[in-house]
């Protein structure tokens, strides 16, 4: 896992250098289709991405977008009219039974398909009209992280070609995910904060909820802490009863709108005296209880692409520091054969 | 909290015998407009019962459909084209400032909005081209109970409507949800199997997958328990880590695809040995390590109204057990302000 989480900007800039301009001809292709509708198929891991590619496709295109409920189609057998929908199926291996079941019936229902997957030679990416390479490499390790990253980018890429922008806020990304990566120590001062914690709600808002949802995610499946994920809004609606002192807080304050709208749910969580660690600017992690600074200046869109990095170094380390091995998390596959 | 649960026969019976000639009239009027796609719009507890309409309308109407991310218009301003959309906004107050700018903004992006709202007087069915009122009658409690299964009943009779479907699954249910809630001893004593839980998983498939969402916010509401829900397929791609045999887990296992889908699920659960409470069949809970035995022979699609009454009796129980109070959650109003 740690030798993954350091490839991470090699593979950023393996995307930018060699991936770029076959996502940009893809994109191309799909744009001149005039999609209208656009449903994103995927789990786990795959399925924060998604997320964030319909963030993306909403607010950058005024695409209205929707993730799929694959077992409407796998156990309900449902025959949908997908005419003008653009259905992206998004999966490290390209080898879940369900995936590849819901591609092949969203293009017998008239949809143009997109794969976005690590392996070319898969079963997903065979039944798709098109396929996006994220070119990450073998990934070993179960809990996936930097095949996160490149789906990530390659959504963003994808959204840029469709929208005929010219991606440059992502240039600078290798470099700085190299920074971050390089701040291990810090992070390893962090994770002693959750050595016994006994359970763990991460916020965020707008481009940063992903991210809240893949850390939630990365820190159940190697730390075992249950890791509560919701956006700042649904946290009012609810949840924010079980949050007091002894329950720690993560929240994912990215610089933008995102972040502005957090605000009030985190003046709400330091009212109610809650631990709070922030990830994001220098400014709003001076605010908190303690945090990782991540460098400003970035366009808030592929701020999620380097915002997970702190979080996966946190569950690697929190990991360790309980004891535990995140190279062998129980009861999991990398392959996983849902239906 | 007690009294309003107390209510839901009576509220579903005036749904079924006042309600349902207003919303299939809407529905027809809806139908003939024929929208391609639904945005479903909502937080909290309504966003459950939104989930759940997602699945009738996939399912029963092979409509694509997507819960909607509200901060890409409240926040980011996103200027979605929403010609042919249906935008449905579920909300019990109505008064949610997000919801009304998003509803707003999705009029004047094209699409037919309806609000499903308890309050015809609310801003939100104000600003709505439709507008059906669940008729549940003031709810005061801070935990929604029988607005949930109001609104669900609500949404089950539109998409009848929609399809011209005759809505017969739904007569028995004023009698069956009686029935349920008279089981309140047998609830008591499953209470105290989580007097001193630490967390809690939660799972179900297809139509049961929304209780276990609600479910899961019940508690946390009200116990605080940190309660985590997952899409039975979702658990195997990853949080299965983190099930042991001290993590209790309660499976909502409906009669029909969607429990069969869960199987898999419930075997790799026992054989983790993980503790395994059953709200289903009978012949379902003889397999767990205990549960809550429902009615049979009901059609499965409207089997979540029923479902959900023993796990808001759970919360509600179980809280008292831990010697809180559920009328008076910390943190929590009735109409939450998001923006």
């Amino acid at each position: 896992m740690a030798a993954e989480m350091a490839e991470q900007p090699a593979v950023l800039r393996r995307i930018l250098q060699e991936g770029a301009p076959e996502i940009r001809r893809i994109a191309q292709e799909i744009a001149a289709r005039k999609p209208r509708f656009v449903q994103l198929t995927a789990r786990g891991t795959s399925d924060n991405a998604a997320l964030y590619a319909k963030y993306l496709l909403e607010i950058q295109l005024g695409l209205p977008a929707g993730l799929a409920s694959m077992s409407t189609v796998t156990a309900y057998g449902a025959r949908q009219d997908l005419t003008d929908c653009l259905v992206v199926t998004v999966s490290q291996s390209g080898g879940s039974p369900d995936l590849v079941a819901s591609t092949k019936a969203a293009r017998e229902a008239g949809a143009i398909t997109l794969a976005v997957t690590n392996n070319a030679a898969s079963p997903l990416a065979e039944v798709s009209e098109f396929h996006i390479d994220v070119l990450a490499g073998p990934e070993k390790a179960l809990p996936a992280t930097k095949t996160y990253t490149a789906e990530l980018l390659a959504l963003y890429l994808f959204v840029e070609g469709l929208r005929g922008g010219d991606a440059a806020a992502a240039e600078k990304l290798p470099e700085l995910a190299e920074g971050v990566l390089a701040r291990g120590a810090e992070v390893k001062e962090l994770a002693q904060r959750y050595r016994f914690a006994e359970r763990l709600v991460l916020t965020s808002r707008g481009y940063g909820y992903p991210t809240a949802k893949e850390a939630a995610l990365k820190l159940m499946e190697t730390s075992y802490i249950p890791a509560l994920s919701f956006s700042g809004a649904d946290l009012l609606h609810g949840p924010l009863a079980m949050v007091d002192n002894v329950s720690p807080v993560i929240a994912i304050v990215t610089e933008g709108r995102g972040g502005e709208a957090l605000q009030p749910v985190l003046d709400r969580l330091r009212g109610r005296g809650a631990d709070l660690v922030v990830i994001g600017s220098e400014a709003q992690v001076a605010q908190a209880s303690a945090g990782f600074a991540l460098p400003g200046g970035l366009a808030e869109e592929v701020q999620p692409i380097l915002e997970i990095l702190p979080l996966q170094m946190l569950a690697y380390e929190v990991t360790i520091a309980r004891g535990q091995d995140p190279d062998a998390p129980r009861a999991l596959a990398k392959v996983t054969e849902t239906h």
